[in-house]
């Protein structure tokens, strides 16, 4: 089995080097000229589109001129797959630009080069079947399974309204406390450590990443709403609160 | 020495299990019908009031009218220590209200049942000294320090103005996203649960301390302003962001 990664950049280029841990052969192109991570060829970007099994490791908001541009280009029995932080967008744009042969399926690795530091053992990786589930997704899945990632499946709208209150808002958590320029401090609680963690994670990340997590959930807008009244709420409690005593 | 501790509340219970563990006789009183931790002997009020260093651990609101109220049976040579969660109105509740030969130490034990559940060592206490220091100061000091805890010295106000915005963001960030009604997922990444121990950590303390540590804290207030500023600019640059797209 030959993979190929279309994207180097910091989670496409780790993403790689694990797939390239498993028993196939990994192949990736890339835009720029990134380094090739450890087991992975740099190989002309026809035959990465020509893979077994070809992953886009591009952001949400270019994925879909990312498509339109290299779409006509994939083999017809290569079999491709996203690795967004989004899913029903990325499955929609398959759909829309690839031809109705290719076989299609939405995947989200959910953990990168810091949560996946020590080891991608036990993380998460959502399916999303696109195509009717057949032995070509089964081989994928075992080779997941192979890494011993948790492989969970579910439709792209179950991933997405979980993920917005889950991914999404541990990110907008993040970039609003470091917007706030909080600094570690000797009389740290226990809680204060976790909360500086969940900064250090989420900004460490593309800030891309962040607005594409906002802009392509579907259910993210409704997510800061209800952030937005719970803090209201939270705020209202207390005023009521000063005013009894 | 003997240490009296008045207050025994889910923190007041623990903290003094906790300076039982050292040299010295610790006894106790409370309000209600609270069992003795470990070590600790429960003893006629009058007694704690007489012991040689007397512990306050009674909620923020409820600590100047404890103090109007005890203030005149507590003995001349005995050293008062509050343990509230902020610093500056607590030493000076203390400074109005008793005795000016009774010696005076501000203390805030920066854990609790839930961060000291494996152990206080290395976890800090913020000493802040309200008379002058002399060796009633240092002997309580060297008991801290032999319980093994992380001694930290500084006026009330660079305790509250550093308090505000570690503790006291992760508290109101904590009820925020409690309000929310987050919920574990399946496809929780490392940076949500993180996340979700916040809420339970927070949630965990009576909402009473909550309410206080906002209330009292005087950097609370430019805290929660800073925050609410901080999540508007986030959602205007997403704004923006989409706009530009």
């Amino acid at each position: 089995m030959t993979i190929g990664v279309y994207g180097l950049g910091r989670f496409g280029s780790f993403f790689a080097g694990e797939l390239a841990k498993g028993n196939a052969r990994v192949i990736a192109s890339s835009r720029s000229s990134h380094e090739a991570p450890e087991g992975v060829e740099i190989r002309p970007l026809e035959e990465v589109l020509n893979a077994d099994y070809l992953f886009f490791a591009v952001t949400i908001s270019s994925f879909e001129k990312v498509l339109e541009k290299l779409g006509g280009m994939i083999g017809r029995h290569t079999v491709v797959l996203d690795t967004c932080s989004v899913k029903t967008y990325p499955a929609k744009w398959m759909e829309k630009h690839l031809d109705k042969d290719i076989y299609k399926i939405a995947t989200h690795p959910m953990f990168g080069p810091d949560s996946g530091r020590n080891g991608i053992e036990g993380l998460p990786l959502v399916m999303c079947p696109v195509s009717r589930i057949d032995e070509r997704y089964n081989a994928i899945k075992e080779y997941f399974l192979s890494l011993k990632l948790n492989v969970l499946e579910m439709t792209e709208r179950q991933h997405d309204a979980e993920a917005a209150y889950s991914q999404g808002v541990t990110h907008f958590v993040g970039r609003v406390l470091s917007e706030m320029g909080l600094k570690p401090t000797e009389i740290a609680t226990e809680g204060y450590k976790s909360l500086m963690t969940i900064v250090d994670q989420t900004c460490n990340d593309p800030l891309q990443l962040f607005y594409d997590l906002q802009r392509f959930n579907p259910y993210a807008k409704e997510m800061r709403l209800t952030l937005q009244v719970a803090v209201e709420k939270i705020l209202n409690r207390l005023a009521e609160e000063e005013e009894r005593s």
